[in-house]
């Protein structure tokens, strides 16, 4: 068990709703949420359609974890042709929203064509019902969840959706869940978006079962224990994942200014202590931290924003759900666009949720363009007059805007920094892997990281890997193959439990095994977690290769391979992918062409 | 501990915030929360004053218990003189508004005077600041809340408010908390309003402390698990308290049409089964329970309305808190207005929360005009055009929204039916005692309810007193006295502690004194929680008595006493509190005038 073995298949096109038992031959092989969610678009779709034709299929999956008591339970994934990368989009999410589709009493939503019109799918455990979605179509992610809530007068419905830029298939627009949690990167809400899938609003009142239940409680009380006693929890808890800023800017792995540098000088005004000092309005930053559903780390912020400071023009008093810086949303907002002003960061930060935007990705393109600005390429009459010169708080809070309600330079910026790095003939300046722009962390000071990006299969992305350890001790690129590949396999794996790896600086390998197996009826040992973790990412390989991606599309900006790092103990250095990349697809059993070998897919029965 | 030991005093006005100690030694005489309370009203304020006047004084109080890990924790009461009553007023309420001003650090809130503008309270810790109201005046609670939450860009902020109807002191008008529970009765919402007080915003971030907090762990794991395997416990958690309308309905004690009759044909209709079965629309009224601060029971409803059958004209979608049917509302606008509509009430019910109202005092009264209109007393001229007839669901959710927003007819209802009976020459048929309508028991099949009825110090009250048991197993008024006493000092310590006593089913008074006991300094047996019931119980007669009340004032209608029960168990009988009256009167220690003797007085140390 652990499973609740259903499918729920939905074809937007022609209405029809089936419910299907769970493939329970690939729930062993796959385990769920992201593994089974690849394997069931691999069997049902075909990979080289456009992620914006009907013939995409968008898949919510939860893993037999999910809505369990153990810590983190609360994570789901939502799997597709990425609308930013045209490679394999596998985003998660945490909040509620998972838990509750899971009480629904399904493993997976499949949703498949595109509705006629502007739609939401409505579940109440087995009573699903497609509605159309014109009084909601237009408006913003909060104000759709206010609107599920009341109409159905259900306070406890659990809503995921898309602003009005998974409407217009902005490139990185997300999936919004909670109000603030989101399957944030690759533009699975474009995909949503394309599919006139407004919302999913959800209620499920069906129990989960675990296979071994004596034995799944005394293994999760262990679990549970083992975090409330951690140090690296305490530090989530306390400083979010924005302890990260002080710790890059230090090593000097800040990317700067659209990656020109690595370190940033108004760093002070944005990370953890600026966040939690009050300043000399007597305001602080930081409220408070929140958990998703079940976890016992609580890494999310809560913030506001000092208004004495801070002018909002033409907002009304509107944020029930506020959120709050997390390193990421720092970085990509802060060093990468130049900008110290925390309080635009914030308030950009709300608006990524409010609209529906991946905050790396926004502001990835944001520096980009910001180059191009202070190049003299873009100009004020691109711009709708907003100067957009690195460090211009109001260059970040007007674009977040006009991005999110798809208006003006807005719609370009929507593009992402490819499409928009290669309408200005500067494809060089786009700080992406596969069209998927970088997470804050510079592969010339962290080697390893910079293999990872090149590797993954949905485009640059920092949590689909972990080799912060071998990158910190050796700022070479040797030995990088084997870490990158073995962390690549147990992200997979644990991406496909229903848990968090965030619990990763306590949790080992063995208490994610101990959870599956207690949970889950068959053998789960630590070997067959890091082979199931492989047989995963090598489908996603498959996936991408049948999509038309090469060799080519394993690389990283010349930017990053030529500029060497000007400061911090990087200094000088570029990264070394020539000298990974081979070695990696060695130890993965694949061809100098990057392509699995036929040994390698008969290992892992593929 | 278990107390802050600290007390607000708020002169609203002159704008002066002052931070005392807790007056410990009253502390140790009278626990905290409703007993405390009244000391500090009784030593703080002349109980001549009018209730609306800036000389009465609102105190809202936690008790030793709020906020700590104890089951039902989230308690807290609102004192002064009561704008319904003209006498001592205690409304407690649940949710998460009273935890949270205690970790704010105080046990009691005093505010005194009148704001020279309409404002609200700001308190974060040690920041507590009065800040105009402005853009909220005019505002129901549900909007109050939503602007506080958003303009201090804070969801983690505890609201109580008044709506419209406290603005204009609605004599029942309630302080609402966290949407939708409330300290409803006797009109402390109006004496809120008389201040110019629209709302209190609370956000704490100091534990409470416990002054042995091994044995406190020891005695919370023990009652926690009592509750945990309680059928009381199931039951309140699966029907509510509405559970109790097919036991009256059977015994012949659910008061309707005004008292008239004590059984109501359409109880069917609006009873848990009703709540919880799928209607020919495929509707169910009832979506879940749900739980206050701390509390293992969640005895609270979350309805929604069947929009098929019941359309709500001129509403936008707008419930995102909803509430739903407990049961005195269920009895006060079923059974008593004779309305068995099971949308209406759920809708109305809504309003009361919406708007700020006790739903009792409001159904009691619209009963009242109800058998006015029948008469021919009051005429559609009077009532806006709205046939008030027994039974008419439209009259039932019309007037809930006139009363709400103070207008026409509804200027009349809020002024209770005491006062509305009066000024149409009928006073008779008012049921109230002391001007407060009764809760759903009718007194002639439950004597000893009408002897608590009759003494209780707020007026006529369910929740301060518990003779169920003795009630049951004889109809006369035999035997009353002593129960009733014992248990009006049970509940008035019990009320005192933070916890709720809606565990009685399930704890005895050894519960609670062992919590307390373990979380207070002093040696806390269950011969002293008696008698600090006791002395709690005189000393609100002392306030009623200075304030003017006499034996007169415990009294019932003339209805109660001289028209039988026409049908139900108690056929043929009228409630017998001439018989049981004095005698509750000599087991008190009062004289037959109902003045507590010197003696009474002396061994209470009053």
């Amino acid at each position: 068990m652990g499973w609740q073995r259903k499918v729920l298949r939905v074809n937007l096109t022609d209405g029809n709703v089936q419910v299907e038992p769970l493939n329970m031959e690939w729930a062993q092989q796959y385990l769920g949420e992201r593994g089974l969610g690849t394997k069931y678009l691999y069997e049902y779709m075909d990979p080289t359609v456009d992620a914006l034709d009907p013939a995409n299929v968008l898949i919510f999956a939860t893993g037999p974890l999910t809505g369990t008591m153990a810590s983190t339970s609360g994570r789901y994934a939502v799997i597709t042709k990425g609308a930013l990368t045209d490679a394999i989009a596998c985003s998660n999410s945490g909040g509620k929203f998972g838990a509750e589709l899971k009480f629904a009493g399904y493993d997976l939503l499949i949703l498949e064509g595109r509705a006629p019109e502007p739609s939401y799918l409505k579940i109440y455990d087995d009573d699903v019902e497609i509605v159309s979605a014109e009084p909601i179509w237009g408006k913003t992610v909060w104000e759709t969840e206010d609107y599920l809530k009341s109409h159905h007068q259900d306070p406890l419905m659990k809503v995921a959706s898309i602003g009005v830029a998974g409407e217009n298939c902005v490139r990185y627009a997300c999936v919004v869940n909670d109000l603030h949690r989101a399957a944030g990167r690759s533009g699975v809400g474009a995909v949503m978006g394309s599919k006139n899938l407004k919302a999913i609003a959800v209620r499920g009142t069906v129990g989960v079962q675990v296979d071994n239940p004596k034995k799944f409680m005394e293994v999760v009380r262990e679990t549970h224990s083992k975090l409330a006693g951690s140090d690296d929890v305490k530090e989530l808890a306390s400083y979010g994942t924005n302890a990260m800023i002080d710790m890059m800017q230090e090593f000097g792995g800040l990317p700067t200014r659209n990656f020109k540098e690595v370190q940033f000088e108004g760093v002070d005004n944005i990370n953890p202590s600026a966040m939690t000092r009050v300043n000399e309005h007597g305001h602080k930053n930081l409220l408070t931290n929140k958990a998703c559903f079940g976890c016992t780390i609580a890494c999310g912020r809560i913030s506001h924003i000092d208004k004495e400071h801070f002018t909002i023009k033409n907002r009304p008093e509107y944020w029930h759900a506020s959120g709050g810086l997390e390193y990421e949303t720092a970085f990509a907002f802060g060093p990468d666009c130049g900008i110290d002003d925390i309080d635009a960061l914030t308030f950009a930060g709300f608006m990524m949720n409010e609209h529906g935007m991946d905050p790396i990705s926004f502001g990835g393109t944001l520096a980009a363009a910001m180059e191009l600005y202070e190049m003299g390429v873009i100009t004020d009459e691109d711009t709708d007059g907003v100067a957009l010169n690195f460090g211009n708080p109001e260059a970040l809070t007007a674009m977040a805007e006009k991005t999110g309600k798809f208006e003006g330079f807005g719609q370009i910026l929507g593009l992402g920094s490819k499409r928009l790095c290669e309408k200005y003939g500067h494809p060089e300046l786009s700080m992406t892997v596969k069209g998927q722009e970088f997470a804050g962390y510079d592969s010339r000071a962290l080697q390893g990281m910079g293999l990872g990006y090149a590797t993954s299969s949905r485009g640059a992305c920092h949590m689909k890997h972990d080799v912060f350890g071998p990158d910190m001790e050796d700022q070479t690129g040797e030995g990088k193959a084997v870490p990158c590949k073995k962390s690549q396999d147990k992200i997979s794996i644990i991406d496909s439990t229903g848990l968090c790896w965030f619990t990763l600086g306590t949790w080992g390998i063995k208490d994610f095994q101990a959870q599956v197996d207690a949970a889950c009826e068959g053998d789960w040992t630590v070997e067959r977690m890091f082979e199931t973790g492989e047989r995963i990412w090598n489908l996603e390989r498959q996936f991408n290769l049948a999509a038309g991606l090469t060799k080519a599309d394993d690389s990283l900006p010349e930017r990053l391979l030529k500029e060497p790092a000007k400061s911090g103990t990087a200094k000088g250095k570029v990264n070394e992918l020539d000298r990974m990349l081979p070695e990696y697809y060695d130890v993965r059993g694949w061809d100098s062409d990057g392509v699995p070998t036929a040994e390698t897919l008969e290992r892992l029965g593929l």
